[in-house]
């Protein structure tokens, strides 16, 4: 090992390689070493990209490798400043992580060549951080979710540091905000560790942040205060070339320190000191620089460095503009490439700084968490099936069922542990409780008074945060492990902005040759807004699967299992799938059940399908055919059907479930769109359908455009009304009670609408009826789930 | 004025009242008042309410009445967790809030009894919180966004003192979490003050809280650096009978210092001290209290008082049960309930904690805004609408030639201050910079370096956070303003599930009679997907459109301007509009320009049309319709109309573009929609049509269904693909370049197929050369956008 002045000096070099590498990509096509004089034709025609955070990027990124060599720690590396790409390109090129995944970006000329032109540039790499970056799992495009990722990609993993940049800017947004305080749920013990680091460069885009406006006391208060051991490290005064500054130094120092910290808490969880504090706190870094460090103070008397005109391309306009030219040549020269990169690739002393190469951020085979990932053992279902001798001859809660085979999934993963459950609170009320048997939720610190189910060791995220609960299950399921998301379906919207952001990094990742597939992100939707009839309008929302719909047809899935068996099948289904985002909707309410276990394995295979035991069309073509998706849906068409049964004998229904929304698509749109011709056993080829289907009709249009007569669906669903009542009053102001369905098929059923206008005026009349009575008793009829449909 | 003893038994006489009431409202329909034996005939059959946060709800209630009758201060009051709506509603019935609504539930017998059973029963009161009940600007369902919305509601509202409740539950969230800093933006000076409680009962439904975890120097440091001047009130060792402990005089003595504090600062920054550190430290207040105080310690071996087992229902099943009837007659009676009210009204002695009439919390005008709001003092557009001498003969960025009217408007409600804009970091990035010449951004805080616009005063508020941004607004619209909340495109998406309720909030609110009209809450979208080609893929993500076409068909709008002086013509119908989400899609970037003002007006007014100077239809039906909608699918589609008539002269084409999307929607089914006869004027009747649409297509099949032949719109638009390229290869790579709108109309336009596909050859052999030279160039070949249509 060289003396220590010696090692800050080579990380000073490594460090001004890397900043010039990242100048270099914003700015050059050619000439990238600068071996001419520059001319505008050097320069990339469209200049995209962010230097301002870049220079405290490598500063840390730097940091890290020293840890990395002297210590022989493993890292792995979360950036949220994803904009400060051409950073982590260049130091991904230094240590040779970009040579390992494509050759192309090896460490010569020609791939530095490539490096500098391939970023930014059709074809090439994007701007911001992406899954076509090694070393990342997180797309680093939309602010804030950085650091939940690092808890997620560090739970479970003992042995694993995960080093979190979170930009000032990023450091303003709710969810980063949030995610401080799930320092209180990582487990020392069977856990690895986050170390965040608060890149405070001052400014976002046009203002400096809230950060900024802090004062040191005030920054220590706030982490101290979230439960953290903050320690500042200021390079803000230091200019960029002031040799004996050694702000490398510095930053080693808070490093070590961290480091030290994070092992002592680690020897005291894990050792036999039962005295040890459950919840030491944990450090973190605070690091002040200069945004843009190293630009010019000023050009034309726009101050740059240390501003937020540093945040994007500093020097604007060198293609057309001389003196900017002029200036950007000076900049840049004063890195002194000739002396870094003398014979096009980098000096000695300069590599000096990188780490092993089996230990590089870049490629620590947990950001690739596919080729670490292992089938979950999951047990055999039929134990856990209820029997069900007929349809309707059992009832049943879908999820109070689902709980005991999930508790068992957790159970069989004890040892490798490498399945969670994150929920915002809700894991009892969404009756999975029998999960609590297996493991406990997960908290570090002693409550004060009573508690639950509560332990530093459990497998179960419970926060009030669906950012936060989002977050972390990326960041676990990215690193190869599985997981699975219980939520009230009206507030899984709160992340919307998340999984938009996920499928991104799924499709992206799908395209990168060298990414391995990763377990599916399994949400389990129930307290769905049709049993929401006691909290009201505010928790009846469908809308996520609308969101779900405009992902790339690869990505999401959308299964309404009607009954408990059919949901044991989905979720058995969801939790082998890779690369996926699934959506299950189900129900935990006492409901009536339709399916055995065999018959709910044969109905979600095919993914809809006719139930002849409801219908009466003898397999003709039916007069109306009244199709289903959903558990609440499912049970008024099947009431609708048994009325019809009863009153109008001489009209012939067909009942169809669907299980798999996007069965429903045309199968040239969709890869689990039904051949035209199960579409048609299912539905007929003329007969009026009408579709009660869960959330707002508009999704079912989505899926079923390009079918030939689409027009004869008439689909009914969530049209938006709400408020605290019965169950049955919410159907009907929504126009999908059994009632309301079986009006509609009489009035649809070719030829009989003039036939049944007197029955359904009785339906109509009824089901006013039932409304005044609820009116006044405050309850649903008995009579109405009093019903028989064979 | 009472002597304090006595002042404090009259508070704990009144809690006692509203606490009976509250518990009284989630168990009975009859006997209310206990004066007889309860039977389980008195329950209401379905128990539906949280009874956990309700006593300490009342306990701040009469804590801030005691404020404002002694000091006389305007105080409203925000509720975070509004599943304490009982709570809510006993203190509205005391006060005579209620009666003012609605006279039915007059401070009487038949008042109380009419309240309690309208509580959680059809065609009653919701469980939460919710327009319907005086007082409230914010639907208490999903939690988070309590506090941002209190700093709207108090912005630019110098005499207004807003009081939050934040539960601990909510306080786990990220919105609430990024809301605590919003204290560096509120104005002293301009603006009135917010008071956050933080309701620290200990647990949410099943666990420990993350505050409960805290210890109080935790607690103390943690809002001390968010800038606070935290005060802790405990009184979790207080039993409820405890008569000597006077918790009602703690919460005083803590409410009282908070007021002096708010005085002392407001005096300093409204006086002439110079010197006044211009952000100091707002009180707040932490006040520990028991869950669910006042139930027994435990019922049958299950603990109940200051446990998550009080969050609900408490006592589960007295209808069936006979212990639990009886331990809930016997908790209900500790009340007293006879001598609270012993004539079925309540006691003089209660009522004394109450406010005077004209300063309760419950009828405060602006917790109903509408009737405060006046009408914006817009200027006239035409000095602000660029010349456009023919269609396409001027270039401009949209949103730029937006920015100096926005500036005016802001100019012009100096006086009034009720216009603000909220953004996250983006007014300059999305070209609106002119505003701050106006304005500055808000700021309390002395930026510690260089900075541009940032004011005390300002009006503009950036935070790099989307929810704040949202929840300001909304408080700030609810309580009678006005606002625009311009945001790039792809990251509006964040504030989902928060825009869900709102809209829910705008639907309940306008089927409550005495809630008059709000100003619309309008989003100006740019910084859009198509041209986001420099951030890439993360940046782009039109699906904002989609959630909010799931809302009620009179809340949104969405308008697609194509250039800069519609933008003009929709920003200003969208600003004197009223209970709307108005959604505006505009670019920023320097692009062609299609219509005079005059034009845009007319064109507008319609809300789509033929474009008969890019058409050479004549009038008659066309072989092919291209339409569009958006700014980008318009240059596109004018583009391949252009080619068209250059290289397929025969071919009849007529172009059409729509600027409101909902135009599209049959007239039955949405109020904007256009008549039959419009839309034939503008489709045809038979001729294909190709319609380039900015979001993804499904958004526009979900508007035009229903309307006949819907099938024969081909719609392309946004298929989630995309990276960092260039502007045309970005078109190209989800398949709406004018090229290949071109291809397609050839392959659509009846009896051209065969005759096209030479040309159609062409056009595909020209597009594959563009995206080979645009790989090598990284630019787009100038001649793309040199084109003729005319």
């Amino acid at each position: 090992m060289p003396d220590t002045a010696t090692e800050f000096r080579q990380m000073r070099r490594y460090r001004a390689a890397a900043d010039y590498l990242a100048a270099a990509q914003i700015y050059l096509r050619d000439n990238v070493l600068l071996t001419e004089p520059l001319r505008p034709e050097h320069l990339k025609p469209r200049l995209l990209g962010h230097w301002g955070t870049c220079p405290g990027i490598t500063m840390i990124y730097a940091g890290l490798n020293r840890l990395i060599r002297q210590q022989h720690v493993s890292i792995m590396l979360v950036t949220g400043p994803g904009h400060g790409a051409p950073a982590i390109h260049a130091n991904l090129w230094l240590e040779e992580s970009h040579a390992e995944r494509d050759p192309v970006l090896a460490r010569t000329g020609g791939g530095l060549a490539e490096l500098v032109r391939r970023f930014s540039w059709p074809d090439g790499f994007p701007s911001h951080l992406s899954p076509e970056v090694p070393g990342v799992i997180h797309e680093g495009g939309e602010l804030g979710y950085a650091l939940a990722t690092a808890f997620g990609a560090a739970a479970d993993a003992p042995d694993r540091i995960v080093a979190c940049i979170v930009g000032d800017g990023e450091a303003e947004t709710g969810p980063t905000a949030a995610a401080w305080q799930l320092n209180s749920y990582a487990d020392p013990a069977t856990g690895g560790v986050v170390l965040p680091i608060l890149h405070l460069n001052g400014y976002k885009i046009a203002s400096p942040t809230r950060s900024a406006l802090m004062s040191d006391s005030e920054l220590t208060d706030l982490y101290r205060g979230y439960g953290w051991s903050p320690l500042i490290v200021d390079l803000s005064a230091i200019d960029y070339d002031e040799v004996d500054a050694e702000p490398d130094r510095l930053l080693a120092t808070g490093l070590d320190a961290a480091l030290a910290r994070i092992r002592e808490i680690q020897r005291r969880a894990r050792g036999a000191d039962d005295t040890a504090d459950a919840t030491p706190p944990w450090p973190m870094l605070i690091l002040r620089t200069r945004k843009g460090w190293g630009l010019p103070a000023s050009i034309d008397g726009t101050p740059l460095e240390g501003t937020f005109h540093a945040h994007q391309v500093p020097i604007s306009d060198p293609q057309h503009d001389q003196d900017d030219l002029t200036a950007l040549e000076q900049w840049l020269r004063s890195y002194r490439p000739d002396a870094l990169f003398p014979d096009g690739e980098p000096c000695a002393d300069v590599l000096a700084a990188c780490p092993p190469a089996d230990q590089r951020m870049g490629t620590d085979p947990a950001t690739n968490g596919g080729v670490l990932r292992r089938e979950l053992d999951l047990p055999e279902l039929t134990p856990y099936a209820i029997e069900v001798p007929e349809p309707g001859a059992a009832t049943a809660g879908a999820t109070p069922v689902l709980g005991p085979w999930l508790a068992d999934v957790m159970r069989r993963s004890n040892e490798r542990r490498d399945f969670c459950i994150v929920s915002p609170d809700e894991l009892e009320s969404n009756r999975l409780e029998a999960v609590l048997e297996a493991t406990d939720r997960l908290c570090q610190r002693q409550p004060p008074g009573y508690a639950e189910h509560l332990g530093p060791h459990g497998r179960v995220l419970e926060v009030l945060s669906e950012h936060n609960c989002q977050g972390w299950l990326q960041g676990y399921l990215l690193t190869g492990r599985h997981g699975v998301f219980p939520s009230y379906e009206a507030f899984v919207s709160i992340v919307d902005g998340m999984v938009n952001q996920y499928a991104k990094f799924l499709k992206m990742a799908a395209e990168v040759g060298w990414r391995a597939p990763v377990s599916a992100l399994n949400y389990l939707l129930t307290s769905e807004g049709w049993r929401q009839e006691h909290n009201g309008y505010s928790h009846q929302g469908p809308g996520f699967i609308n969101t779900m719909l405009t992902k790339k047809e690869w990505i999401s899935r959308i299964y309404l299992p009607p009954d408990a068996n059919s949901l044991l099948v989905i979720m058995d289904r969801c939790l082998r799938t890779t690369d996926k985002i699934n959506v299950v909707v189900a129900g935990k309410q006492p409901a009536p059940q339709w399916m055995s276990l065999s018959a709910a394995r044969e109905h979600c295979r095919a993914g809809a399908g006719v139930w002849n035991w409801a219908s009466n069309d003898d397999g003709d073509e039916p007069d109306i055919v009244l199709a289903c998706a959903g558990n609440i849906p499912t049970v008024e068409t099947l009431a609708a059907a048994s009325m019809l049964r009863r009153d109008a004998p001489g009209l012939r229904v067909r009942v169809v479930n669907i299980v798999d929304l996007l069965t429903l698509a045309p199968p040239d749109r969709h890869p689990h769109g039904a051949p035209s011709s199960d579409f048609v056993d299912w539905f007929g080829r003329r007969a009026p359908v009408v579709l009660d289907f869960h959330g707002y009709p508009s999704a079912v249009h989505e899926c079923l455009h390009g079918r030939p007569d689409s027009d004869r669906f008439h689909v009914r669903g969530y049209r938006e009304e709400g408020t605290t009542t019965t169950p049955y009053d919410l159907l009907i102001s929504n126009g999908v009670s059994r009632h309301d369905l079986a009006i509609e098929a009489l009035h649809r059923a070719p030829g009989w609408s003039s036939r049944a206008g007197e029955l359904a005026d009785r339906y109509a009349t009824e089901r006013e009826r039932i409304r005044r009575d609820l009116r006044r008793t405050g309850v649903d009829p008995p009579e109405i789930t009093d019903w028989t449909w064979a």
